[in-house]
């Protein structure tokens, strides 16, 4: 089955950047939202997205409107779909009313994916007619621009709806990982929370400030995840001996690190404080031109990945 | 005090990395290894290095090899230098010692800039004629192409000194952020053991592989973390709220993942595991042709950064 009609639930900030992709690489679209002016907002972001996906890919130079449509239930959007995207608020009440709407209406070989960062399969799919058709697809924001998107299959997911979906994101040119177990954060998210914590951390401690934290990153080792992820570094800092050499020589100072990292305590105080240190941090800068900015960096940078494929 | 003459001590991958960028920026360099094989090292390091830095900054069409020299001796090389950039073994003995040479023919006002990644000032300047102009300014590898240097000063050096260093290497077009607090990692490290051991416990209790952890972080937040770090970008998502937005209403949510994040112990049979992992998704990768590729894209995303600073 081959996906042509996408179903997107839930008409925000990831479900426009979806339909932009959707859209760009010749999908039907139908997104459901009940607000009235989802339709307007989403259409500014495809117009918004399309120049940015233009440089990415090669795709028609303007959207064909006719292939999207706005309506203001799920019931409508899902109806023909091969595929519903589900980006809903990550509530599990929620998302699975939203499902047992779908399910109404979406052809019983359909596919439900949720973009959902911090719910399981299990739980979604769990009272679900059909549950083996349902799986996490989590992409990053935006995900027009960002490449990953990660797979999760809960317990009733069937094998064969996850390698459907898996060959659908990746014929979008999306990086796609299965995580093999349900855990909070999938992957991704375990990794940016792992960071987060220490970032937090410094800050809390006095070793560092707010600004300071951030340019540490994306002066240093951030350039270098843009590139590789760190057991790849680690394997090329390890010399000719690789990462056996790494992990043998350096390991026991990476654990001696880890018993100094910290689990802070987000208080009020600390809130105040960091929120304090950003904002002076960006005083004088427009927030509409940071995010303009760094879409305009993110497209050069995934260009600069597909030119120069690490 | 301008700077003019540095004596790198350590002809290794990062003192050959500091000295193309020194020669690059008009400065005169003198080397110090006892290793009679440095010598070619080096100045094959900064023939290829050359290039790169042409594309990053205004720099002579050559190297001015004549302000290049190498010593056998510590002592040699410091004689009449405005700074000494230590690029030594990561040893506390072995820094001392170094230290202690260097002073022997080090001018008094001269600094003592340590790169060490796992040491303190406070601990290398201790017994030191001239404890005062001794601080740590720790790069990333290689220094050359990543802009941070992170500043470091011991219970013993002079304002005036960091505030002297901070001068010198910001001449350089490097990114400098001090730590306010001597502490294993610094800033950066702690940040990259962060993320590393969530990087490591993920395989350990099979969530992925190697290869789609490193996939999860290359095609996705790392993507992000070129550009800005975690502070800016979850005020970026806090919406109109901004960072006091994200951080009382998802704050919570990082907090219960903090709890779920775990600390592997690295057995010989993770260790196995992960090398044997990291092999399979290089097989048939060229280690050689895998730098080059690395050190083009970090070139390429450096002058992305220039051109689209966020």
């Amino acid at each position: 089955m081959t996906v042509q009609k996408i179903a997107v639930l839930g008409g925000g900030l990831i479900g426009a950047s979806w339909a932009a992709l959707f859209l760009s690489r010749g999908h039907t679209v139908a997104i459901a939202d009940p607000k009235p002016e989802a339709e307007a907002f989403c259409r500014q972001l495809i117009r918004n997205a399309w120049p940015d996906l233009a440089q990415l890919s090669d795709i028609p130079d303007v959207p064909d409107w006719s292939r999207l449509s706005f309506h203001a239930t799920i019931a409508a959007a899902c109806a023909r779909a091969d595929l519903a995207q589900d980006c809903g608020p990550d509530r599990i009440d929620i998302k699975q009313a939203m499902l047992a709407e779908a399910e109404t209406t979406l052809p019983s070989q359909a596919l439900f994916a949720s973009s959902t960062s911090s719910l399981m399969a299990s739980d979604i799919q769990a009272g679900a007619k059909h549950p083996d058709r349902v799986l996490v697809a989590h992409p990053m924001n935006p995900p027009h621009l960002v490449p990953l998107v990660e797979l999760v299959g809960g317990k009733a997911t069937a094998p064969e709806a996850l390698g459907r979906a898996r060959a659908f994101y990746d014929s979008l040119d999306r990086v796609t990982v299965v995580a093999q177990k349900e855990r909070p954060g999938h992957i991704a998210n375990r990794l940016t929370s792992a960071l987060y914590r220490e970032a937090v951390n410094i800050v809390a401690e006095g070793i560092a400030d707010v600004a300071d934290v951030d340019r540490a990153i994306a002066y240093g080792p951030g350039m270098r995840w843009a590139l590789m992820g760190p057991h790849l570094i680690y394997h090329m800092g390890g010399g000719p001996g690789g990462y056996r050499h790494y992990l043998e020589h350096l390991g026991p100072t990476q654990v001696d690190r880890w018993q100094d990292l910290g689990t802070p305590e987000l208080t009020p105080a600390l809130i105040d404080r960091m929120v304090a240190e950003l904002d002076a941090s960006l005083s004088g800068v427009d927030a509409e031109a940071l995010r303009q900015k760094r879409d305009a960096a993110l497209v050069a940078l995934a260009r600069l990945k597909q030119d120069l494929p690490v």
